[in-house]
Order: structure tokens, then sequence, then C-alpha cells
């Protein structure tokens, strides 16, 4: 990896350019690195004006073009599962590795066409931003949407999370909650005076086993409903009848149920538990009946298909801005020890995208 | 606490002594501060060989008595649990805090005959040691038992922990092992794709939960076995459907039963799951057949009860020394956040005690 000695090379192809950056181990709350290569690579191209808040930069280009575009995409990934440094299967044409799919492919297409179309048809404002993988809190793109939302203003906005390189619409809510089984600690040699609570997680963990998820069709798209433990914790010492546990759950929910509508359904399906919210974030409805969005969608093709997992195209709908998602990679195997990106999907994309931006004149 | 600041003064009467040792804060593998006092405060009496191993000290007589006593107790503590410093309760006689029943009231007592007691009739060896309510391992009568077996040599051994000042005759074994169900990790917003580990658990806790403890009656006293999750873990990140979830459970096991049968019947138990082995210590049948055990039973007054816990009784069993269970403070509240101890049972070990070894002379 020479190149990276002097810097990351942002007009090399985007499929060597998404190794490059999967190569730069990046996983939440740790995107010093990644970010720091990104922002020098984008100041060597005079035509952007950069800007970066923490470890979220932004670009954009200042033509006066009467429509703006925002492309955007998350530099962190999800912990390493043995599954770095990047590995090319030149046979397959597929690039496996932590990151490829969620979404360093996507990350590369946008940043090669950030340096390499000067003057788009559209000016683009490239946003790639921090902690998209963990709490809704810490999300580089909640803060910039917060503090300058100006840096944000687009009549239309691309979202690089994986879709097959189609288009995806909508995308469902996600909240988190602590659900805590309690009992009472005892000398784990006399336990008969104690009260397990991790006995006590079986029912909450029964439940969890025996849901149903809903599958509301919006839009002529067919959503799909999760709810998952994501953690468990709970013991005191080895020798000790532990007093709580606490099981951590993830809610998905389509976009037909509002943040309040979820929040009430996860309560009232672990009650009487005690149930704490730490994390909730809104779905946003399909919304193809945009200009916007439905000139991006004929460009691309016209298959629209749901987007099941939250993405921040829901900040970009409650900012108004239409969004899609649309980026190489099968979201099937974002987070897997397996996670891979076909070569064809960061072409197409990068393809579509650059005629899209120069009405097919580049 | 104003004697502190001179160091320990083991000649204040047991209650006094037994608030100053529990004031000294000594969880598991926190030792140092507590076995500093205790070795500094014996080494002042000339009468005493004072040894020390690690966080554990050995104080002997050697009177050339025909017969040696080990009395012995261990200094360190469960996790504090909102209960320091000491409270006494002048009106019902009960001192309040960590560590007061399991066991720093018969700590103190053992620390106030060998500070008191110059010439008792028997000799004795006095053992304070570190890391008995952690795993089997940092035990540190294990390791003077394994090392420097000859500092235990004795004709009969008075282990101080809590049977509400009477004497408890054997020991329930113990193991721990580590339950493990996997899955198969997936991105949680298609949680479809993959295998909730922690769902799998389910069936796991549901075993404990159903768990019908065995009480088998040996030499006339009635043992109670236990078997319970002390601890559980499992998650990969807030949006990922977890592939590992790990339950760690304890079996307290009746000594009827060998640590051979007590292993088997454990992985049956959770057959077809991983059952991973992390700590066994056996059991010790009661031996109240063996002349110098019946000799002190006889010597407070005849009675004796069955012993749930797993003390180091049994350590002394597998060095051929006959031993049993004395000590302050009702078992039912150690490591418990309201653990207590009387004091008249602090009183009423002193006593006996010092009666036992002085022939009822001093």
């Amino acid at each position: 990896m020479a190149s990276l000695a002097h810097g990351l090379d942002l007009t090399v192809d985007p499929v060597t350019l998404t190794r490059h950056l999967v190569d730069i181990e990046s996983v939440s709350h740790d995107e010093g690195r990644i970010a720091d290569a990104v922002e020098a690579a984008l100041r060597t191209h005079p035509h952007l004006e950069v800007t970066r808040r923490g470890h979220t930069i932004v670009a954009r280009t200042d033509l006066g073009r009467p429509e703006r575009v925002v492309i955007a995409g998350h530099l962190d990934t999800v912990p390493v599962n043995d599954n770095l440094p990047s590995r090319l299967d030149e046979e397959t044409g597929i690039l496996h590795g932590c990151g490829t799919c969620d979404m360093k492919g996507g990350d590369a297409v946008l940043l090669h066409l950030a340096a390499t179309l000067p003057e788009p048809v559209r000016d683009v404002t490239y946003v790639l931003y921090e902690a998209e993988e963990v709490e809704e809190r810490y999300n580089g793109l909640k803060h910039l949407a917060e503090r300058e939302p100006e840096l944000l203003t687009a009549d239309f906005a691309i979202l690089m999370e994986p879709s097959n390189a189609g288009v995806e619409a909508g995308c469902q809510g996600t909240l988190r909650v602590e659900v805590t089984t309690t009992g009472e600690r005892a000398h784990s040699a006399r336990s008969w005076k104690g009260v397990n609570a991790i006995h006590a997680a079986t029912d909450v963990l029964a439940r969890l086993q025996a849901y149903e998820p809903r599958r509301p069709v919006i839009d002529g798209l067919e959503y799909h409903e999760g709810l998952n433990a994501v953690r468990i914790r709970g013991g005191v010492a080895g020798n000790v009848v532990p007093d709580e546990c606490v099981v951590e759950v993830n809610y998905r929910f389509a976009p037909d149920r509002s943040t309040d509508e979820a929040v009430a359904f996860v309560t009232e399906f672990f009650a009487p538990y005690d149930v704490r919210l730490t994390d909730l974030a809104p779905g946003a409805l399909p919304g193809l009946d945009r200009p916007a969005a439905a000139a991006f969608v004929e460009a691309t093709g016209g298959q629209v298909a749901p987007k099941f997992g939250w993405t921040d195209v829901a900040r970009f709908t409650s900012l108004g801005v239409p969004a899609v998602n649309y980026g190489p990679g099968d979201p099937l195997f974002a987070h897997k020890a397996d996670e891979h990106v076909k070569i064809s999907d960061i072409e197409t994309c990068a393809t579509t995208l650059r005629g899209w931006l120069t009405d097919g004149l580049a």
C-alpha cells in the first residue's frame, strides 16, 4: 500500500480507493485516522470548500447551479471480526473485509466523484461523517443537522448505504431499551434464601424468542420489523445469587409507526418489567411522490426496494430534504464476519452517479 | 477510629476489634492493607511465630503441647454493597456492614485469642488468609496446603465461618461452569438473517428456573443443593444480532456426591450446550466419628448442624485433618446488603474458645 505513505489519492479507481479506505481501521469512536486522511486528500482539490467538525468532513462545490444535492456516507464501521485487512478475490470479483459493504465502497465512490468532477451540473455537498454505527447521540450527521443545518441545505440527498446498487426508499426506525429484572442477593450456597434475577430473565428472553414481526406494505414496499436482544449482563460475583439482570433490546420498526407508538409497543411487550429507553430514531416514509426523488429514481432505471435498516435518510427527511439510499453492497452482509462487496456494484454506482452529475457528458 | 492511627490493637475486646477489621475494606484481590495491619499487630506479640505468604498470615505458638489445633479465617469479603463503614445498633446489639458476618467477627475472635493467650493448653496455629470468596485457584489456604502443608499440620481444625456460634459439620462442594449458546451475527435491521444467541439462552435459563434441588440426609444432617446462574454476558454492539451468550453457573452439591459425579450432573443437565468447567472444590462428609471432632463438639454443648456453604473445611479434610465450622454470624446474611452479626455471637465464640484453650482456667 505504498500510495498511502504519501496520503490518500482520491483519483485512483473507486475499487482501489475502497481497499485503501477499508485498510484504515475505523471502528466507531476511533475515526480520527481515517478522517485525517480523507480531509487531507480533499483539501488537495481546490474546487472543493472543505469544512471539518470533529471527525465529520463536508466538501462543497460552489458553482451557482440551480440545484444542490447532498451525497453522504459514514466513515465508521462495526467492530472488526477477524476480517481485516481487505482481501480481493480476483476470480469472483468480490472484495472482502470489515467495512467493504457498510459502507466504504459507497464512501470511495463519493470521494472519487468529489475529486474528479470539478464542474458537476448540480452543485454537490459531499459529507463524510462519524459514529453512525453506535447510539444516535454520537452521530456526526445529527450534530451537523443540529448545529449547522445550513451545511446540509439541498434539494435532494443520496445516502450511499449498501443497497445492491439500487435505489432503496424510506427506512425503518430504531430504538433501544434496557429491560431489567430484579431479585434478591444471597450467598449461592444458600440460594433458596435469595431470588435469582438472571433466572427471572427467562421470561424476557422467552417473549423475544416467541416474537412475530410485523410486515406492513407501504407505497407498495413491504417492510419487516425486528425485536432483538443485542446485549445481556448480570451478576455480582461467582458465589452470589444476582439481584439484577439487564437485557438490552433493539427494536426496528416500519415507517408507518411513529416513535411514540414504537416506545408504547415495547413498553407493553415487556410489561411489567422495568423498561428504560436509551436510543430512539424515527423511520422515514418512502416519499417517492416527491419530484427530486422521482427524478433520481428515473435516472437509475426506475426500480425501488424498501429499506429495512435505519439510515440517515430519516434525518434528511426530518430536515425537509427528500432522500434515498443508493450504494454498492448487499446489506445482508453488513456487520457479518464475511462482509464483502461486489466490485461491479462499486463500478455501477460510480458510473451512474457520474452520468447523473454530468448529464451523461463526462 | 483513633486507635488505628497507631496500628491495630488485638487486645481490645473482640466486638471493637471486629469493627476495626470491618472498616478496613478488603474485597477479594485487594487484601493488602488488612494483611499488613494484621501482620504488624501479630508481630508485636513475642509468643507468636509469624509467617507471611502473599496476603496470608500464619501465627503459631510453640509450647510443645501434645495436641495442636488450627484456627483459621479468611480476610477477604465479597464486593461492598453500599454497606460500609460498619454501623453498631446499640439497642439491638447488632453490628452491620460488609464482612461483619462473613467473616471478620470470626477473625476478631481468632486474633484476640492469639494476642491474649500466650500459653494455651493446646498449641495453636492461627491462620488468616486471602481470596476465599473468589475462584478456588486464588485461595490463600489452598496455596499454603500445596506449597507448605507442614504449616497446617494439626490434630484438629476450626474454621471460623459463620455458623450462628454453633458447630456445623461437613460442607457442600462447589463447581462453576460456563454454559455457552451460539448463533450467527447479522445486522439487527435484518435480524431474520442471523441467529440470536441471547434468545437461544432462554432454554438454559428455563432449565435453571425449573431445577429441583436434592436434599440428601447424611449422618443425620440434611443438606440442600443449589444450581444458580451467577453471571451472564452476551452481545457485540447495539445493532448486531449476537452470536454468543455465556451463562456462568454455580453448582453447590451435597458431600455424598464426588466432584466427578457433580461434573457429570451439570454436563448432562445442560446437554447439548457447550459446558466448560472453570472452578471445582469437593465437599466434605460430616466426619463426626473422628475423636478430635467429637471432643470439640462436646465442649461446645453437643449440638451440630449441616454446613450448606462450601468452606475450607473440605481442604483440611483432604489433608487428613478433622475440621468443623464454628463462628459468629448467621450465614443467611453473608453476601447480602444487610449483612450483620450479633454481638452476643462474637462474645459466645470468644468465651467458648477461650475456655477450651485454657481448660476453663483463664
